[in-house]
Formats: C-alpha cells, sequence, structure tokens
C-alpha cells in the first residue's frame, strides 16, 4: 500500500527471486490490468507459477482474455496482507503486505502445453486435489484458454515493519504494534447434493489444516 | 475469477448497490489500474467508501498517485476470496469470490474536504482507533494526499454457487464441496519499543474478534 508519508519507508523494493516465487506461490488471486480502448481494466483471476513464467486461466468465452491473448501489454499484480501496524498515530498506521508488480505480453499457450498447465492451475488451487479426481476430457481441456506471461519484468515490494513513531508519541498512552492477517479456512462444507458417505478427501483435509496453522511470529527485534 | 467453461455460469452479474457498499467496506485493500505510456499498472491500495465515492490516500511523492490525480482514466478493482469451491472434477472447481470494477477518473481531494477524508481512511482501516489517538497535525495532514472516484459506473461480480457437476460425475466417488476462506486475525503483537504496561487498546480487541467470528454459514439450500 501506498504509505502517508514521505521519510523513509518500512516497505522496501526487494530484489529477491526466492521471495517473489514464494509470494507467487502463496497468493490464490492474481489481479490483471489490460487497456481496453485507452481505459485500464483490472479483473481478478486465478494464477499459477510455472518455474519462470506465469499461468493465467479462463473462458474461451471471456472478453479480456481474447483480447489479451492478442499481445497487448498486461500488468499482473499479486497482493498479500500479512497484517495491521497499529501505530501511535494515525500518520504512520499502515499495513503489512507483499504485492509484486510483473509487466509483459500475455501469450496463449499452445495445446500441447496447455494440458500440463491446467494441472499446474488445479495443483495451485489445492494441492494433492488432482490425484483424486477423474482425468480431465479432451473437451473440457478445448473449452480452458490459458495465458503465459515471463517472469522477466517484475517489481517486487515488502512492507514487514514496526510501527515508527516519533519519540513523543512513544513517550505517549497509546498502544502499538501488529494485527497478524492470513487467510483462514473454516470447516468445509459438503455439497448439498453429495451422498453422506463420501468421505473428506485428503487434500482438503490437509488444505484447512494448512490454512490455519498461526502464521509466522513476528519478530519483535526484525 | 473467470471460469473454465461456457456454460451457465454459477458467477453472476449483481445490480445490487447494498452488496457493493458491503463489500466495499469489508474488504481492506484495492487494486487501481492506472495507463503510464500505454502500459497498464497495477498497484494495491488501501480506500474506503464515502458514500457514493471511494477514497484512495498515498504520500505526495507517490508517483502514480501524482499522474493518476491528473485526470487520467482508471479502474478500481476490489476483491474478497470467500472460498473454494471443490467439485468432482478439475474443470468445475472454482472459486467463491466476490468483485467489484469500478471505473473513472481520480481527483485529487482539495484540502478543506481531505481531514475529514482522512479520519474515514483511518476509521476504515482499525474501527474506533481514532478516538484512541491524538489529532492529525496539520504537517501530517499536508503530507497525504486523498484522491476521490464516484461510484458511477461499477460492476459487480459475485460467485456463491456449489460445484456443478454431471450426473455421471455425481455418481462417482469423488468429494465435493466448499472450503470457505475468510481474512483471519492472529493475536496482537506488542511493538518491540512499546511500554510494558500499556494495555490492548478496545478497537484492535475488537478488530481481532469480528475477524474471527466464523463467517455466515454457506447455506447448502442456496
Amino acid at each position: 500500500m501506498p504509505r502517508t508519508r514521505l521519510r523513509r519507508l518500512p516497505e522496501r523494493q526487494v530484489d529477491d527471486r526466492l521471495a517473489l516465487d514464494s509470494l507467487l506461490d502463496e497468493a490464490l488471486v492474481a489481479h490483471v490490468g489490460v487497456v481496453v480502448e485507452g481505459q485500464p481494466v483490472v479483473l481478478p483471476t486465478a494464477f499459477a507459477r510455472d518455474g519462470d513464467r506465469l499461468l493465467l486461466h479462463g473462458s474461451t468465452g471471456s472478453g479480456w482474455m481474447r483480447s489479451a491473448a492478442a499481445g497487448a501489454p498486461a500488468c499482473v499484480t499479486v497482493t498479500l496482507l500479512d497484517g495491521l501496524v497499529v501505530a501511535r498515530s494515525a500518520f504512520e498506521s499502515s499495513m503489512r503486505y507483499r504485492s509484486a508488480v510483473i509487466f509483459g505480453v500475455l501469450d496463449r499457450l499452445p495445446s500441447e502445453e496447455r494440458d500440463r498447465a491446467l494441472e499446474l492451475l488445479t495443483d495451485k488451487l489445492l494441492p494433492g486435489r488432482r490425484g483424486e479426481l477423474r482425468a480431465s476430457t479432451r473437451s473440457e481441456q478445448r473449452r480452458t484458454m490459458v495465458l503465459s506471461m515471463p517472469l522477466a519484468c517484475w517489481s517486487l515490494k515488502v512492507s514487514d515493519g514496526w510501527p515508527e513513531d516519533s519519540e513523543e508519541d512513544r513517550a505517549g498512552p497509546a498502544w502499538a504494534g501488529l494485527v497478524p492477517l492470513r487467510l483462514a479456512a473454516d470447516p468445509p462444507v459438503a455439497a448439498p447434493d453429495l451422498e453422506a458417505e463420501v468421505p473428506l478427501p485428503a487434500s482438503v483435509e490437509a488444505f484447512v489444516a494448512g490454512r490455519n496453522l498461526p502464521g509466522p511470529h513476528p519478530d519483535p527485534g526484525s
């Protein structure tokens, strides 16, 4: 988030490919920006990282995807909100976050690469689920469009600091600290049309357990 | 999220201003798209709704904000991920989400409206916090830029359905259902420079309690 100050920012530009990969592998949603007749359009989409490229998928009937696949410049932004930074003044209050901005051109994946890409996208959404399901049919594969963008031109910002209050505010009565935030999973709910005897699959159990681990405790010495 | 199918989509276009307001009031982060020299640029930002307009804020030193404030067309997109829709095939698996796309021109707020806008933005981040803090100084207010965009041209999509598996898949052995997702708060952590006797403020206690209520139980009859 742009912060409301001019001095040294606790957010920092990070030139670390491992940190980029970790953010891209953890986040479930990206925001894709394209320009349509001079107007910026920003849409959310599922995505996955495949080595040195991003994969996005959508319906072959999606207008923005068809337009993006025509080689227009695009921007894919992935943000995770990690916490509220609660300072001793409104001015110093902010958020902990990680945000990657990736520029490039989206290309439609050739069909011979599409099936593996769809497997990666399925694994990203719910790891292990693919092995619990029947294989996709040719018809299903044909109805899906996959776009790719190289991870070549990117920028990563990480805000992971503590409140930086003035000496005067630190001497005052207000609390300061951090409220860690994370995307948590509530207990799974069976579909209305599910037969009662079908057990919860291992993929869903693992996903819910993983989402409900407390995050790494923020290091007060960092 | 664009879904990987051509038939009837469980995501639907919603023409309901109350549903829009509810999404905008709940979400903490927006993604703003502007066009810079033909290139779309998408950045995350804190925001708040002020009646029939959006407020965004950032530093007066922020390049994209200065460029956006010059009256360029912009797109503000706000997305909340509400769950994984776990179907009996990869093709039918998807997400529950709500996403608002708002088009318009960003205008820099005149200074006489800025102070109230900053109060709204502070209240949005952490309701009740403003009353626990000293007033902002003139210098702090001057160093903050607030942009506004009218809530006039918007589109809201809501995906809140269940898996829509084929009869053949429904007769198969795979589980189907929903994994509800929400942004949860972990226990607050005091800043390293906080005096031990300063108690946790009511605003933080209420925020953490509110974030950790289980979400509304998804209605299997919906």
